[in-house]
């Protein structure tokens, strides 16, 4: 088994993190502006980027301090079985986000790729909180040239 | 055993991303100014952000495919036996860099805080090699307000 792990601190509430982590409208300012779903636990969020996209199953939902997702459906084949996390803790001025993408059957190109990405979105997602515009796909920061 | 990987394409030849990995004036264009040391096998590498930072040993180094390095000395300590790797290989107009920094003895907050910093390093190193101006420290960009 493999992890992914990242941590970032935003200058916002834990409140103001949680609720870009657990609606629509907030998953779409930092991650994929074509999210739909999201609801309580045991709803499945659909992340589509351009046709497809991995689905999450709602798994955990703690108020400003952790949210949690199983991998639902079969895209990206890899990332069947994983699991997404984020814990928020209070720091001095910001909120630290600690993101987990758990249980990766082995490590590979693909999730050398998928760590990058994550680390791009993550700034993302602070950039939202932080000035209330993030690069979400399809403006997303570009990894590589495919 | 845990490990940070991440894998970015870069738009130059394996020899250009190559350069900037093995001398001093390279290293210093994406993660910091403050670089010296850079030899062949055997020497060590003093990296410095603003007075203290790591020290690594180049363990391995194969013309245009292959970088390695291990910690040596002891800050931060829990970089104490972890090894850095940058294996490239080429791509369709690019050249792809497989990044690993290996062997931390347990996953942590630091190990997140890295793994999140390492990707803006790495970006750093793309936008280096593709346009000649990356963001190395103390110009780096920040992912938290300490």
């Amino acid at each position: 088994m493999a992890d992914i792990i990242h941590r970032v601190g935003i200058a916002g509430s834990a409140g103001d993190v949680y609720k870009a982590l657990i609606t629509n409208e907030g998953l779409s300012t930092w991650w994929t502006t074509d999210t739909s779903g999201a609801g309580g636990v045991g709803s499945i969020i659909q992340f589509r980027f351009g046709g497809g996209g991995p689905d999450f199953k709602v798994v955990e939902q703690k108020p400003d301090s952790l949210v949690r997702w199983a991998h639902s459906g079969e895209t990206p084949e890899a990332w069947m079985g994983t699991e997404v996390s984020f814990e928020l803790t209070n720091g001095e001025g910001q909120t630290y986000v600690l993101f987990k993408h758990s249980d990766w059957k082995a490590s590979s190109d693909f999730m050398g790729h998928c760590s990058t990405k994550w680390a791009v979105f993550l700034l993302s997602l602070k950039q939202a909180v932080e000035t209330g515009k993030g690069k979400p796909f399809p403006d997303d920061v570009p990894i590589d040239h495919d």
